[in-house]
């Protein structure tokens, strides 16, 4: 209810006819306060749109569970909508969701078993790739875990990520079919499984097509940076040899590729189409506004979220390994 | 170091001439491991330009402290500086920093109380608006508190943030004098302080200059979302009365503005200049790159972590309400 947004302590006080001190009190349920006076603010509440249930302690008992949400860092605004997907489904389902960025992703497993240990954390929901199978495969003796967005090959660890290597060969077949063929390929570490799949699908695609790939077009950025790939991407350019497309397999190096294609004085699409990975925001703000293929990022973020949920409360759910759908988004780059 | 930033447990066990399984053992400090094979491992560790104390549980001790950290929510990306100057000046002092967002900002100090008395956390560092000063003033007295880029009037609660109102005088003063004076507003809604501050900035600053400020050029967006932005931008450009100046409280809002002026026809900054605020990455992704106010983000959140553990080490340490400086960067859109 939109009306509800907009709501605050005072207008209910003033609806009641009541103190601010008095809403405060009832919400906390704390201090005397008579059943009449109570019932007063509960019924202002309702009637101005706000479920005093969810105000009032009900919804967040005191033994409310918590899950621990880890994340590489929160510079990707890709995860924004993976965090909002889990935050829904957590809240819906009674849980408080955490969010962690481990100092060092090598060694962060180990971390992430000494904060458990330590707190009341009941899962672990990991949404960042994990290269450590052994040290994963021991916590997942002792604690549920999730993987969300990317995933590893325990048969009996559940992820919900998507299909990367055909994602990839939909954008590449789609800059073949309006007349591509010189294809660069803006890339992340390959140490990520994502970024492994991804370049698979693009080989594959020019493969398919035909076609042989450029190695020296072939580029991997070591952080999902903007400056790092504007430079990088650059240094494409100034070669003798130019691509007439770009993919990108995130929408930061998308919206770095048509910085740097402009700053070199060329034009997008017309010299160099570009395709980005993610459809996040960012890729409507561009201009022109970069073609992607879309995860579906909430989505991706609740489900993960539901299987935990689900594990914590039923440790002998089965795993479950699913790859939602992506889709391609043209827009004015390409 | 950029080598150790690709360093792998597989290569420290291949240097170390040992199984993955051991460096895994040395590093989480379990089961029974011979002193000369865990200096194997600790000497593979250093030969890699890994320091072994950072990863063998030593900078990481069982009883390391947390810090509770609250944001809106994790999609203004604003704050992902924010929480890297937080996160920094965590590490540097031996704590952990775990992120949650409320479900309601209205109550959620009511949610943050509970959370603390259920667990384990030593501080709270509040990176939002609190409109509820009486609950604020009920919980510092219980857990140390700061305030992070948002402030309020409690003078005990410590804050580090900007002066609003003297960069949105600095940021209308520079649009005057590139001669434009019919100066339109983007602002958050009122309920946040720094949108009070900013609005009152730039209307002293229109003052001071003998303008007046047309109120129909003054307007309050629900949240920080490009796309509503671009609708109600838009919605201004419609008018029969146009203003040849958009200043946005937001760089967010900024983007938002250069594609509603583009969408419509217009020219930016030939029709109609932009002015954001914050110096995200973002403006510099969008084309023309945008002038913007910039917040020392990753200062402010290290600073006011550093205040909170400096109070969760020392309950007497005085309140401290600090401004730091923020600058205009003057960039294609003006």
């Amino acid at each position: 209810m939109a009306i509800s947004k907009d709501v605050t302590i005072s207008e209910i006080a003033a609806r009641a006819n009541v103190s601010i001190a008095t809403v405060s009190r009832v919400i906390n349920q704390a201090g005397n306060i008579k059943a009449e006076t109570k019932q007063k603010v509960l019924q202002a509440m309702a009637e101005l749109g706000l479920n005093p249930s969810t105000y009032c302690g009900i919804k967040a008992p005191a033994d409310s569970r918590s899950i621990l949400v880890c994340l590489p860092n929160f510079q990707n605004p890709f995860n924004a909508d993976v965090i909002e997907g889990i935050q829904n489904a957590a809240m819906a389902r009674g849980y408080r969701t955490f969010f962690y960025a481990a100092s060092d992703l090598r060694f962060s497993l180990y971390e992430y078993e000494k904060i458990i240990d330590q707190n009341n954390f009941c899962g672990l929901l990991l949404v960042h790739n994990v290269l450590d199978t052994e040290q994963l495969n021991k916590i997942k003796l002792k604690y549920p875990v999730v993987m969300c967005s990317e995933h590893c090959n325990l048969p009996d660890v559940s992820f919900v990520s998507i299909d990367d290597v055909y994602s990839s060969q939909i954008a590449v077949n789609y800059l073949l079919s309006i007349g591509r063929s010189r294809i660069a390929l803006i890339n992340s570490q390959l140490t990520n499984a994502y970024a492994r799949f991804r370049e698979k699908g693009f080989l594959s695609a020019l493969n398919k097509a035909g076609l042989q790939a450029n190695n020296n077009w072939i580029l991997h950025i070591t952080e999902i940076d903007f400056d790092i790939a504007v430079s990088v991407i650059t240094s494409l350019l100034k070669g003798a040899d130019r691509p007439d497309a770009i993919y990108c397999v995130s929408d930061v190096y998308g919206a770095a590729a048509i910085k740097a294609i402009q700053n070199y004085g060329l034009r997008v699409p017309e010299d160099i189409a570009v395709v980005g990975f993610d459809n996040i925001s960012l890729s409507k703000m561009v201009v022109p506004a970069l073609t992607t293929i879309n995860q579906p990022k909430k989505q991706l973020g609740h489900q993960a979220c539901e299987i935990l949920i689900n594990l914590i409360e039923n440790p002998s759910t089965p795993p479950q390994h699913i790859l939602l759908d992506t889709e391609l988004i043209v827009r004015s780059s390409t």
